[in-house]
């Protein structure tokens, strides 16, 4: 059963579905799932013209989209496998991604109660290692 | 010089720059700008299809996104002028926002430091007035 | 009914209680209730030894319980009527405030759902007005 | 060098000279430094009747100032050795903590820049290992 919800292709299934519908998360289509299951999720993704601003770095506002994002896909590998209503969403910007840099975007499930989730984002360059941004996420799942 | 700096149409142009610029900031070609100057800016949009998560509401990667830029046009009308880059965001969601619903974006900058800028920003339904979001922003200006 | 539990009194009764419980609101017995109900409370304090840091200034973990009571104590005035259980608290720190300052904490109840509070306070230098610190106070009354 | 500003009794002096300073910081009087060194800092408390709510469990302002002083003491082992001044802390509560448990805080630091540092605590039940609450808080270093 965590295969049939919790496998890498089950995520990358959910971006293709999300990505292609017609809604905001069109700006995700290039998002790469590389693992998940058991309340993680490991994305990947480069660092492209269509996710800039106008400073030519990652866009802070895209940045805050992979915390959401990411960080739901994670809690939706979880026994409870829903996706949940965002409550709060906190981001601290530590460095600049720059065009052309691969970045690794990193979720995991830190607790699910019976009414809420809380989950944890590390963003890092995938060359580097070096944190680009860390985020929390709660969503009420009740 | 406030009206070089801070006026609605000094926004309004920074945000078609911005749209237009082929980077995220595509996402608020249809954000309108409708006051704005001494660190506040109200902005104003119409929820469409391209701003909605797969549940049909306002996406909430896109409110942190208006969170993001809304109140640094705000910033950008105080005596400073500048952009700043983003230290930390945080973003509070209340309730849902649905398709065809008109929202109000509205910024203001709460201190402008020597190095560090604080920025807060509610999110309401139009015709309402029910808050959708909250959200703080500190940018570091130094 | 608001009266019963909702005025001043009321508020200023378990500020009373809750600091002379043995616990940490011992920290709380010099907050003054100023006004309060409807979702609303505002408190004042003057900073004396006991509140500060090494640096001789309000201590931040000081400010993020003046977040947390006050905007619970708002709380208690709405119809629910009930302290919650926090969930999310984020504090902006602005400005410092010195011994001897008069500092005024201010909290309102942004919006009560079914399951969530979201409340938002602000604390300010009396007799400048000055901003010291915002917060965000997220609690689960379900 | 490093064991001259970063070692475990170096944290537990400053624990000690602060919680004696008659400010604020003696609620810490019974804080723990079991581990510290390299931008690191590990404490341990047992939950007494001062550090609670009147619910009986570890109070949200005194989660806060755990989160505020055990990352400070992180920052202090860094090449910087300064404490800084706080910009934002934000606190997730996942659980309570009742009387007589031992927790653990656990701090590390994430990233210091040129002017700002970042901060990141997990407080944990020392029994179960269950998170009771994770913070994040950034403070000015320049």
């Amino acid at each position: 059963m965590a295969a049939a919800n919790g496998g890498r292709k089950f995520l990358q299934q959910i971006v293709k579905m999300m990505s292609e519908g017609g809604g905001f998360d069109k700006n995700l289509s290039k998002l790469r799932v590389v693992a998940g299951g058991n309340g993680k999720c490991v994305a990947e993704m480069t660092v492209e013209k269509e996710h800039e601003n106008s400073g030519g770095t990652l866009h802070g506002g895209l940045t805050a989209t992979l915390v959401d994002i990411v960080s739901t896909m994670a809690l939706m590998t979880t026994e409870k496998a829903v996706p949940g209503v965002s409550v709060n969403i906190n981001v601290s910007y530590m460095k600049a991604a720059t065009s052309g840099q691969e970045i690794v975007i990193n979720a995991e499930t830190l607790r699910v109660g019976r009414n809420l989730a809380f989950l944890s984002v590390d963003i890092t360059n995938k060359e580097s290692g070096a944190l680009i941004a860390t985020g929390s996420h709660t969503k009420y799942i009740g």
